[in-house]
């Protein structure tokens, strides 16, 4: 037997989600059976999209249950396996996120090819977040020559691989991200407009400033005012790709949509709403591309890197604070 | 010289447009130049994006100009020309209206095939209402077969014309009106599912009832309360053609938009605002499918008739009371 830690949700929050929706438990695993594998997670994600999981709602993911640890992406080591495909040191990749270790059947994990890369980087720029980047830039808002690039929550996991593919693509960027530390590193990463938000009393003024032509393409993670914001800069067929709203995922009533909505008419806009999971064929692509761009230099990343399995929600509850640069991730050994 | 009538903008509307915003002026015209005609109108339309052109602002049409006659679209027939493609009793479409007859160069008239259809019918179901409805259905939502769509403002010009194309295609259709008259006209031309929206208190339970199974297209006419419930109902991978929003055109304040519009993401609903000019080109299918749905019986239309030019500001303030059922239109001569 082996103890792991694991962190379980213990009740549906309303609102910001509190500590006390959250609690460390610690379990026993027997060695692997035939067909099985144990796995040490070495790191674990968290990810807005998961405040949407801990609600008692159907939705593109179903959600958390009560009680039990919950999931999400996470690359850990075999340590020991039942099944001839894996040995104990193989590192793999799975949806068995927020515990230090389990067994599972093996059909359930990938092996990891790192291409060089510090594995963790498969769970943020080379992961899921860089993949979202990549489809909702090139497949959603089908990007083009010449296209005028406003992204929102440009610091963040998914925010940083946008500006990054669209800057080494040739486009003119603009991003918004709150504090000095984000528009710091959005400079350093070569963004040409930044936009701190939490500096702007008017945030379509500021747009409008640093985008005085107009945007052509806007990538929303964070809905309300930004996405005002972007429909009053937007150019004749500018396309909006929606891939989250983290500014309305805690809120306890539904707070009114963009009050220029209207404007869609008559700059015959296109909004489009994209998860994920329907863009995965994309993946052999993107990890081409992205390995071509590290190579150039024309693509980095930030981690903002919690450690242990008992710091996990602090690491998530902080993505609501925009305390993440970059990937937000919690190193579990 | 002969004296024709017109109706001139003299204040800019503030919110609903009333009486004292036009006036009825007269003009004399003399005997058309060299390369022109002189044209006597015989019907005028009005329709909901005039309101627009009567504010001060750069939209995708120019404002009307103060003091003199508006502009919009019109029938008439030659009573003199000075060009010699034309000739006395040529019936032609312009974009003249808002006038008993006018002189213009040859260029700016076309002559009319009327397809053996009344000629008021140009202003209508077979002009840039109908083409509105085929290219919002068949090029903007993109309509596949089994589609489940969703029209508001169905009892309109181009409601009246999107459900009908929809249920030639075989579709199930559900569409919402104001008042037993539009209701029962819909049942009339084979609308499914009818929605009284004045008779019900919560719009997204209604449409519910109605798509139980939920919606794949929606064609908003309206905006607003119809806009939130079709994404309430929307299935995933639903798409909305947005081609107005009456319900916002005489708004003083902006209206907030939809509470729900985060929906977009978790759906992957698309949704895309269009005007019609951008579909010029698919005018002449349109009138090969219309001329074979006519034949068959599949679409007719309905018209609401004031006389008179002096009759021409009620019309148009009668599209905001939705007095109008299918066409409303002026008729001159």
């Amino acid at each position: 037997m082996t103890a792991y830690r694991e962190i379980r949700l213990k009740s549906r929050p309303s609102g910001l989600p509190k500590a006390e929706n959250f609690e460390l438990a610690s379990v026993d695993l027997p060695a692997p059976g035939a067909g099985e594998v144990q796995v040490k997670n070495l790191w674990m994600t968290v990810d807005p999209y998961m405040r949407g999981r801990m609600n008692d709602v159907k939705s593109y993911s179903p959600p958390f249950a009560l009680g039990k640890a919950m999931d999400g992406g996470a690359v850990g080591e075999v340590v020991a396996s039942g099944d001839p495909g894996f040995k104990a040191g193989d590192l793999v990749q799975s949806g068995f996120g927020w515990r230090e270790g389990f067994n599972a059947a093996a059909a359930t994990v990938q092996k990891l090819d790192t291409m060089g890369l510090p594995p963790q980087t498969f769970l943020g720029a080379a992961g899921m977040p860089g993949l979202t980047a990549y489809a909702g830039l090139l497949k959603i808002a089908a990007l083009k020559d010449g296209d005028v690039v406003f992204v929102s929550g440009a610091a963040g996991a998914v925010g940083s691989m946008v500006t990054q593919i669209a800057k080494a693509k040739g486009h003119t960027v603009i991003g918004s991200a709150g504090g000095a530390d984000k528009i710091a590193f959005l400079k350093s990463i070569g963004v040409d407009h930044t936009i701190d938000y939490k500096a702007e009393k008017d945030l379509s003024a500021a747009l409008t400033r640093a985008a005085p032509d107009g945007i052509d393409v806007y990538f929303d993670n964070v809905g309300g005012e930004h996405l005002e914001a972007a429909l009053t800069a937007a150019r004749p067929f500018a396309r909006f790709a929606l891939c989250g709203a983290i500014s309305m995922y805690n809120a306890t009533e539904m707070p009114a949509g963009p009050r220029n909505l209207v404007m869609m008419v008559g700059k015959q806009l296109r909004m489009e709403g994209f998860i994920v999971s329907s863009s995965w064929d994309m993946m052999p692509a993107f990890h081409r591309d992205l390995a071509q761009w590290v190579k150039e230099g024309k693509v980095t990343w930030k981690e903002t890197v919690f450690e242990g399995i008992d710091k996990a929600p602090d690491a998530f509850l902080g993505l609501f604070r925009g305390e993440n640069l970059g990937k937000m991730l919690v190193k579990l050994a």
